[in-house]
């Protein structure tokens, strides 16, 4: 038998847990009955855990609670977070990595100080220039990987052809079946556009894409993100951070008009009654819990953050997201992309 | 009597010229008819133009056609523009700002051409670092200026307070009664988030706020450029290109997804019946053909962009734009409000 995917979950991260989190562990239970290849390394308040464990009555085959008596609150700086959350249950999750059997982590905490402990803990792969978070975002044919969102600021031409690497990998992962086609993120769609940097990136991912790890589709602007030509978008963390939040606000934006507009009227009320299940549908195709969940890409092991504000269903498909990155042999994907990328420095 | 407001509109440029630029300036007409204080010079192909204009009726007091014997192509490129456009409509409608009377120009023509000619023609103002290429976003509220769009790929922070100044007396002129808001764009709120160049325009901005030409809000994420908070939303042209067009493809995304649902089945679209007024008022708030127009700031006259491919109804939207930023005295609070910021440099 193949040894099982064991995912180590910080219980006590984010609004509501640890019942979001234990609730979406049932979730995923619920949803794999026929599957016998996972486990899961909860790390937190034994007690409170066990009261929620019972609950959804889990087989015992499919769990251990490892007791943690800290939490990383959401106000810890990353300055501050090496010394105060050391035995937190963040901490001891990413940290079963190391000392037992996980093979990746998943928290809803503190984003800076699940990046500081990961990165500490975990190390960079030696030949990764710099880590990077990965999101996943809908565009028409599927979804995107869009990486950096954030964790670096500023970023040169060999930081962006790893993303694209290791943005690749996780594509591939993800959707096996697939191919990882890469475009670097710009202001035009044109060879001669955008910063040195971007151009420097283009020539060297032309040159690598020969290795067939994915297709290079060259440029790609803001208002092609969600077309599906491309499905890996590459940029830097400060382009990306402002590019999701700029979507995330515009499609908020958007659907609240949409709202107001419905429920303005006593006509346009009684109309909703018919546009019922329509209606239904286009918001589950757009629901942001499918998307939940950002992945920390250049450690020697996955880390995976879902949002703090999320609720159970949300917290499963993060869960979800990180049995398809085992699954999909993420971190061999990564290793066999970078040789390619290092190779061209 | 005061002196009227001159617009010079290049009428070839942009698609289904001149007969959208025509349709625009009669819906202008015909939405101020109690109104005696404006006047067009009319660029381009004399004899299309007054094909176009006997179809409306004009009087004849309310414009002058200057026949143009060329148009700028689409494919033309900033490089090779000032020798091969020179008398072309664009040309000789920025023209018209020097020569003749006109106040500000509108042209639907390429951008990077019409950016070339304006600076070149109209020159950039003593105590501007840069000229910057502002648009029109909604909000909750009303209505945002951002900018940088695209002008400047890389600035530093004297840009950056420059632009704060600058985007405030658009804001000023456009909406006299209210207050202008500057917010910094960010990939957080903290004051110790993002680049060098941030922070330094951080705390300069804090200090000329003191002046009184805006409120300073600090820095600003992406997803809360819609909320109303702050109307004047600055950034560097690369950040402010990839936040204005992921908004409109995600914008397009979403609207697709609904029509695809609503569309779908026949319940549905019975139901379009019902909302047919709630789903038209809420696609008119958002209609992309009311923000149309993009205003260069910092030359010694105005010029604004329309987009190409938009119809009459946006053309007449750009046309009131250049309407209210005459009527706003744009000209004049830009060099009150630069005078500020050159005070602190």
């Amino acid at each position: 038998m193949n040894k099982k995917i064991v995912i180590a979950i910080d219980a006590m991260g984010g609004e509501n847990a640890p019942n979001k989190n234990i609730e979406g562990i049932a979730l995923f239970i619920k949803n794999n009955q026929n599957k016998n290849d996972y486990f899961f390394n909860i790390f937190g308040d034994k007690e409170k855990i066990l009261k929620e464990v019972k609950k959804y009555n889990f087989s015992e085959n499919l769990f251990e609670i490892f007791h943690s008596s800290t939490i990383v609150s959401d106000d810890e700086t990353p300055l501050t977070a090496i010394k105060s959350s050391k035995d937190s249950s963040m901490w001891n999750s990413i940290n079963s990595q190391i000392t037992i059997n996980s093979d990746i982590s998943l928290s809803a905490g503190n984003t800076g100080v699940l990046f500081v402990i990961s990165r500490m803990l975990l190390k960079t792969i030696d030949t990764v220039s710099r880590p990077a978070l990965a999101g996943l975002w809908p565009n028409k044919k599927n979804m995107n990987v869009v990486l950096d969102l954030g964790a670096n600021v500023e970023c040169d031409d060999v930081n962006l052809v790893d993303f694209a690497e290791m943005g690749s990998a996780l594509y591939k992962s993800l959707f096996p079946d697939d191919v990882a086609k890469v475009a670097l993120l710009n202001i035009g769609s044109e060879e001669i556009k955008g910063t040195e940097t971007l151009k420097k990136a283009y020539t060297k991912l032309k040159d690598i894409s020969a290795y067939g790890d994915f297709e290079f589709n060259g440029f790609i602007e803001g208002n092609k993100i969600t077309d599906g030509a491309s499905n890996v978008i590459v940029t830097d963390g400060f382009t990306g951070n402002i590019a999701l939040k700029t979507a995330e606000g515009t499609a908020k934006f958007i659907t609240d008009s949409l709202k107001e507009s419905l429920t303005e009227t006593v006509l346009s009320k009684i109309s909703i009654i018919f546009s019922y299940f329509a209606l239904k549908k286009f918001k589950s195709k757009l629901d942001p819990r499918k998307f939940n969940g950002a992945i920390f890409l250049g450690l020697k092991g996955p880390v995976v953050k879902s949002h703090g504000s999320t609720d159970a269903v949300g917290f499963y498909h993060s869960i979800d997201l990180c049995y398809r990155i085992i699954k999909g042999d993420l971190m061999n994907k990564i290793k066999s992309n970078l040789s390619h990328a290092s190779d061209k420095r």
